[in-house]
């Protein structure tokens, strides 16, 4: 069947990818001329996917939205989260009326503390049920090499999870389906936090120890979060939640990571910023899980001891004896 | 108050200077003198814990069984799994009816199949409530160094589990308590299972996606068994069940680890156990998980996968392939 990738970055490529492996004619939609241009007539996108020597003979790009998604059954949008609303806006009348609409993406989008779930189908004017997310331990460089990687599609009409699962089922990457596509995007999402303490533990010199501590009472607190939102907490335990905050706080590379890290080593926001090119998701993301807590009434020790880091610069140690108390207690 | 620790192995000689630094009179028994010695006139473990320079003064030791448990509120026993029941019987009648006994050890008696909490109470005839087990994300090195890590203390009386807790709070070590004994013994053993799947992914040259994925779906399975066998799923979703993973399959350092990754490399069984100089827990344990899935009617696809790995000598894209069947499926 047809598929459109809207947005040809590193995971938006790689899962087109996933697509043409799975046997499906695969369009990539790029607004840069030059991205369309490697893809369709040299199979390579030099520019966000250089890993790749050549992408498959099935995948073709185009920067035309109304050749894009003419006649795709499915399709993909792996726009950057905090551009998805305007970029999806122009789609909007191309999109055909039994496609489903998938999405890539992970954050909240700043302006309206809203979920993807939440801008994809504002923006599309689409039903809960042609809505998909597909969440998972998913790095896309690994992916894009092929190694064997399992992911979640959530849809709240389960048939159309299965037939976006099949679509993407290759003998490398393994979909699961669920409806819970609000846990699925509160993972994604809310994970950058976890992610963002876990580097600045390592940037301070810590190993094992510190990092799965942190990541399971952050897991802890996410899950209590997810479930106070309605969200099933079994999404929190499995490859979208722990699965991926094990991927992403085991990979050096992620921003999050690295932002963290800069501040564990005594820099200032300020300064790791500079030092990163750009701001972490994490860094907004912070605010925002220790806003949905005072809302949903859950306590989110972890989120509050990163936003004093972000706020007042407190130390590494500080975090952790603010995100533990004094007291013994139960887990 | 005067707390003992029966062997002076790795994690028992750190886990004494954690007592010590809590503020108790801390004795190390071992059987060696030279490490008795070297502990009790030179503050030092140079076999087995080489990277700690110097001990706390409020550390001894003694090859004296008697003198080692005499007045001794709490006792610690981190001697070999295998080798628990045979030691612990000649403390039989020297430790005080009043005295907490505290198991660091972590695996399954192989010619019983029986956990170690079990072990320990039938070796010492020790009521329950007397029987306190911890686990945790407790790489023994990291803690040596005095970095920050948190785990879990078992006991069926919640009220001998906050003393134990409380004899072992430092400002870098932080006990959490719970009465899920059966839950903290089984993932403290199982996990190996699971370390063994990650390693042999690494050493097939996977990444983070592939670990992560290994790490999830072993963990739904330990999780289904102990909830089967009567523990808490909470407890696998906390620091001594996914944080204890995270932190094993993290550090190539462990045996499990390097066992699986040279099976990964494509070695057979007999080479990886010449290599390894011995066999890693994690290989009997396989089998022991398979059995204990038949007999409560869990699913193991994880354990029936890596059965196959050490019987048949599969690959790893093999043992993924059994792993994850054909058909797409709720998670």
């Amino acid at each position: 069947m047809k598929c459109t990738v809207l947005g040809a970055g590193a995971w938006g490529t790689t899962f087109g990818q996933v697509l043409a492996d799975a046997g499906n004619d695969v369009t990539m939609w790029a607004i840069e001329p030059e991205i369309v241009e490697g893809i369709r007539d040299h199979h390579r996108n030099e520019v966000r996917l250089p890993s790749v020597a050549e992408l498959p003979a099935n995948m073709t790009a185009t920067g035309d939205r109304a050749e894009a998604v003419r006649d795709a059954e499915i399709i993909v949008v792996a726009i950057a989260a905090q551009f998805a609303r305007v970029a999806l806006a122009e789609f909007k009348g191309l999109i055909s009326d039994d496609a489903i609409v998938v999405s890539l993406m992970k954050g909240i989008e700043r302006t309206t503390s809203k979920r993807m779930d939440e801008v994809v189908r504002e923006a599309l004017d689409l039903p809960a049920d042609r809505f998909a997310a597909i969440s998972g331990p998913n790095l896309s460089k690994e992916i894009a090499a092929r190694e064997p990687a399992a992911t979640v599609v959530g849809c709240a009409n389960i048939d159309n999870a299965h037939k976006v699962a099949a679509a993407c089922t290759t003998n490398y990457f393994r979909p699961f389906v669920t409806t819970d596509v609000i846990g699925l995007e509160m993972c994604g999402s809310l994970k950058n936090v976890v992610a963002l303490a876990v580097g600045m533990a390592r940037g301070a010199g810590y190993g094992e120890n510190t990092a799965a501590m942190i990541e399971t009472r952050g897991l802890a607190e996410l899950t209590a979060l997810g479930q106070a939102a309605g969200a099933d907490p079994k999404t929190f335990s499995g490859l979208a939640g722990v699965g991926d905050l094990i991927a992403t706080c085991g990979s050096p590379l992620s921003r999050n990571y690295t932002f963290g890290a800069n501040l564990g080593k005594g820099l200032s926001v300020e300064e790791a910023t500079r030092v990163s090119n750009g701001v972490a998701e994490g860094v907004p993301t912070t605010d925002a899980v220790v806003a949905l807590g005072k809302e949903l009434g859950v306590p989110t020790p972890l989120a509050c001891a990163m936003s004093r880091v972000l706020a007042d610069g407190i130390s590494c140690q500080e975090m952790l004896s603010l995100l533990f108390g004094s007291e013994i207690t139960e887990e």
